[in-house]
């Protein structure tokens, strides 16, 4: 049960209808960071209804509720549940993708406006926001349905949907809502396993599969004393000034070359394997990569592993910021009054936030207790997400491997994320099930920035990628 | 040659008068820093002139130029220089203050309309914005003036008048304007000392003498390394992070206890003699004041003396804040690719910007080597300016000291400041004459704050304070 040659040269065939899809779900600003942009949010929800009824998906939209946005209550927009095939003796697959966007201004520094999609012919590009992140791999799912409806190719699997309009902005109401639809009769009821397609190969030449995200640990550690903000000149060597022992705590978290200082937390980190330790060894990716993304030679080693590792099987601790001291530009001579340091750990396994708050806050309370301030210190977390591994050898990935090299001619990079896609986590556990993240776009697409892309070669092939999929998971599935 | 009777006679009689002199200085809101008040700036000169010129005093508005604020090139308000009085047998007693204000708006906090004097009957304090800074010294120079004139009193000394409308916005032109002012027949020829009153004393009991101000220098530490904001899940561990750098850095400079970690900085710091020293034993202070005045019990030291020298007589080092890191509230995620931490070192003898910088800079670039990180670092003096010290043992000290134990009965504290009043230093180097401040209102009066107030009785007394001054200096000064 290989897939139908017919397959490829609808999709081939139809490359130029696939970008006009692209271009009219660019083309409704869907940002759901922004109220005002509120209602081109459920305009696009209407056009994925639209088009997934068209190809006789039926389709459930769910009311998520209200929120507070800039002041006022708003409307969440709706979850998309959507459903085609019931056959019993085929796999049941639950996919998964965003319909909102980032925000996005011309005067932002783009090249071209952001919400009219712009092919760039000489490079092959397609300009926009939402291209990548996430409209181009949600509309690859829509252009593999009617390529089988088209050629009236039956499915190889079932295929449920989840689309979701809020991913940009906390995914507000999707973990009730998915957590609701477990269990018999309901809609996530049947299903085998799931695909994420929203992320990235970690380069520009070389597809991947994800299996692991981290997880991350928000804090917010605040120190005040006087009452009020105090002149330098009036309170400078007189009082115990809050910045003083802010940012002498702030420098006893992590070091110069990423190792975070605080007790107890290495030996909570999983040890490495060498079959762990080959998997990075193999993956596509040097250091011009990571220093060309980040735009500087900054790496903190000159061994490839060493930093991928750092990225994706280590924790690490990052300092963003200080909220309540001087931060505007010129010459300010405040005392601030109280100051609150922000930081954050990434998570890895077994790091969980229930096993790290603790040493967090036992060691700032311990280093406070050194500096003899007469401040006062509190530490607070302000959010928290577990890591996610998954098992990399499950049929779903040995499926999308073999669709990988099917399309593109590579073994796919088998890669970890540093950062965290929470509905992964929620899917993994709420379901049971293994869950894959099956990338569309490039690592230098841009996402979240100016000038976001996707190359029509990904998007053609990706389209592929994600239909070869389909049925190598029947192929390839246990019975 | 004492003070004639009639002098406190008639200030006592015509207090309501001076109030509501008072009350009509604070209802022009002279505020210097914000454009659309500049207008009432210059009302607030033509104001001052017109009671000037009604007391005979010969007056000259000099132009001091154009300035760019809030985006728009607008005029600044003219020094106003006036002179009254030449005969060479007396002394010539220079006079400064400034007419501008603070910002203030009702909903900032305050308890009334700040630019509407509210005279509090039962704890006898005049409220509104300048009250203390700077209008009620201003105008007891004129209450003085228009006593001797209604009186037919003739004055003691040559006065001369330089009120300037930008001390709350840098002074801006008045430097250059002194410098220019200075030789053979120029306004500030034959200028025997120099009188300021723009401060306070150091509680709401005790009058005094200020005879010093401490320096500053202010810095800004850039580290720099992406070439853009990275987001830390992808790139923690990965990178150096700027962040990491400067809080390191920032954390080597000043110990919680306030003791300045850069080499070299203490040996620069004049010795204390036996004299100096039993100078802060004897002032009227407690560390309760400064707990008081900082809102909670945060002194670095139970000792007095230890707290007041602090301030007055050793640097100090504030960390005021961090320029490009997040600083909002909330939870970000961001690895900021360029930040500017801010510091600024209160100078004093013999410490100047000049011999202070070299040692910060060579420290700075030391600290950050031993990193061994692959961001920049670069250092900048965002300004300076020197400290300064009078003799207080000067004759126009003695006068004033007189002064005041004639009119409150008490021997005045010997003051310093631990913030600066640029334009001391500039009448003290350009006249070369010895300068004193004369302080009208109490340390509690809230100048720059919510709520600035002025007491009646420091009003009225503080009028007849600069009177007997004038007086005194008469008498004293050597003929
Ligand atoms: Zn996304
Ligand atoms: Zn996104
Ligand atoms: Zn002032
Ligand atoms: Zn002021």
């Amino acid at each position: 049960m290989s897939v139908p040659n017919q397959f490829y040269e609808y999709v081939d065939q139809h490359k130029s209808d696939f970008i006009d899809r692209l271009a009219k779900a660019v083309a409704i600003p869907s940002v759901s960071g922004d109220a005002s942009y509120r209602e081109h949010v459920f305009e696009m929800s209407r056009f994925i209804v639209k088009e997934l009824e068209a190809l006789g998906v039926k389709v459930r939209t769910v009311d998520l509720g209200k929120q507070v946005l800039d002041g006022q209550e708003i409307q969440l927009p709706p979850a998309i549940l959507g459903s085609i095939g019931d056959d019993p003796k085929k796999k049941t697959i639950q996919l998964y993708a965003h319909y909102d966007v980032q925000p996005a201004l011309l005067s932002d520094g783009w090249d071209h406006e952001p919400f009219k999609l712009t092919h760039d012919e000489k490079t092959g590009r397609l300009y926009g926001r939402g291209s990548s992140d996430d409209k181009g791999p949600l509309l690859g799912w829509i252009n593999v349905l009617e390529t089988h409806v088209k050629l009236g190719l039956e499915l190889p699997v079932n295929l449920r949907f989840c689309f979701e309009g809020m991913e940009e902005s906390g995914s507000e109401g999707l973990d009730d809502l998915i957590k609701d639809e477990v269990g018999p009769g309901k809609f996530f009821d049947g299903v085998d396993c799931v695909c994420i397609s929203d992320n990235y190969w970690l380069n520009d030449r070389t597809p991947c599969l994800t299996y692991g995200l981290r997880g991350i640990s928000y804090y917010k550690v605040t120190i005040s004393g006087p009452a009020r903000d105090l002149h330098s000149g009036v309170f400078g060597n007189t009082v115990h000034e809050p910045m003083t022992d802010l940012i002498l705590l702030m420098s006893r978290l992590v070091k110069p070359n990423g190792e975070i200082l605080i007790p107890g937390l290495e030996q909570l980190v999983a040890p490495l394997t060498d079959e762990e330790k080959q998997r990075y060894d193999v993956l596509d990716y040097s250091i011009s990569d990571i220093e060309q993304s980040a735009g500087a030679p900054v790496a903190l080693s000159e061994d490839k592993s060493a930093v991928l590792m750092g990225r994706m099987r280590y924790p690490s601790l990052s300092l963003h910021g200080i909220e309540g001291a001087f931060s505007a530009p010129g010459a300010k001579t405040v005392i601030p009054a109280k100051v609150s340091g922000k930081f954050s750990i990434r998570l890895v396994p077994n790091m969980t936030p229930d096993n790290v708050d603790p040493l967090v806050i036992t060691y700032l309370k311990a280093e406070f207790a050194k500096l003899n301030s007469k401040n006062k210190l509190e530490v607070e977390n302000l959010h928290g997400g577990k890591p996610w591994v998954a098992d990399p050898n499950h049929w779903n990935y040995v499926a999308a491997k073999k669709a990988t090299e099917t399309v593109y001619k590579k073994t796919p990079d088998l890669t970890r994320e540093g950062g965290s896609i929470p509905v992964t986590l929620t899917f993994a556990e709420a379901l049971g099930v293994n869950v894959l993240l099956l990338p569309m776009g490039r690592g230098d697409d841009g996402a979240h920035s100016t000038n976001e892309k996707l190359d029509v070669s990904n998007y053609i092939e990706g389209t592929k990628l994600l239909g070869t999929y389909l049925w190598e998971v029947a192929a390839t599935a246990p019975k």
